[in-house]
């Protein structure tokens, strides 16, 4: 971990076991990417996969992000989990509970093979148990989507979780403090208009569940 | 709008009208900074707040995001709230529901009487009603946060909702699509161990909702 990923302020938060890391990065649905156009940042959302010591982001051939890489001009790239509101007795000590992960560096555009495969990985992680059922990509489809290998060899983690650390000052006051918890639930599958009754929800979406 | 914030690729999904984006940013508790540092992109999860036509961001004095600001460098920023998991008859086709808004522009640091009040608008954001709860920050506390003012003048919003788009020769295949809906839901409130069974959950915490 060099300088970049070093966390400066809150040490007691900084995570750099891997296999923490890995399971915020394997939670995670939608990370944060950015690069730098014209001496600007620009952020983006967009949907990938972690692949053992890899990201691969999903994206269009003609976004900013894909001619980034294409410049070989370098990366930065976050995934949030938000677990809790930190209710505390003064707003300075209240916050959020969250896991995250931030990677650093130069991506790759795959194509072929790398590409076709790093598709299905990315299917995988969105559905997991997505991949049987659907047809392979064709030639067309996979050349209009670009996909975005990064190496996760320069990665930090942040947790906060817990209660509040409120102010010797603020304690015994008669005001509530605690932590609401939140997570991510899904609802019941929807099917589409066109899917007739015969065609039965997926076991792997009733219910959709990642971990 | 000007070109950075315009939306290439997909027009359809674009969105400029104020209302929704407020109401995106409105939702969201976490967003991702990027800020640039020696030519490379940084980008960090950091708590926020919208107040009318800016965004009000909350970090440490000391952190690169604040000095970013102070050295007058500029920032993208990008609140993103995922609604569900898109299940397409191909990979090409599967995606995700999201509402997405990204801020171009340069902040300002504010302090005294301006950063105090931005920091109440934040706690209200995290926890709309608690400020009534809480002592009032001291200068100490003020001092050690910084709170970072983002213009919404140069703002963008895109949204994806509804099924699936899939491709007409996968229509009719035995095979499921639909959605499936995800949302952030709270838990029940957990109290600190030193808070005694007499002070009870403050109402705007049973539930916590936001809207």
């Amino acid at each position: 971990m060099n300088e970049k990923t070093t966390i400066r302020r809150l040490p007691e938060r900084g995570v750099d076991d891997r296999a923490v890391i890995d399971a915020i990065l394997d939670e995670g649905l939608v990370c944060h990417a950015a690069y730098v156009v014209d001496k600007r940042p620009v952020v983006i959302p967009t949907l990938y996969a972690r692949d053992g010591d890899r990201l691969l982001l999903h994206g269009s051939p003609a976004s900013g992000l894909a001619r980034a890489v294409r410049s070989n001009s370098p990366l930065s790239v976050a995934v949030t989990l938000v677990d809790g509101i930190v209710v505390a007795r003064s707003g300075f000590h209240s916050s959020a509970n969250y896991r995250s992960v931030v990677v650093h560096g130069t991506g790759r555009l795959l194509a072929g093979e790398e590409r076709q495969r790093a598709l299905d990985l990315i299917v995988e992680a969105l559905i997991p148990g997505r991949l049987a059922d659907i047809r392979e990509p064709t030639a067309a489809e996979s050349g209009q989507t670009a996909v975005i290998e990064l190496s996760l060899d320069e990665v930090s983690g942040k947790v906060r979780s817990g209660g509040p650390k409120d102010d010797p000052v603020d304690l015994g006051t008669p005001v509530w403090a605690g932590v609401v918890p939140l997570r991510m639930v899904a609802g019941r599958a929807q099917a589409a208009d066109d899917v007739g009754p015969e065609i039965p929800v997926p076991g792997y979406l009733s219910p959709y569940e990642r971990y």
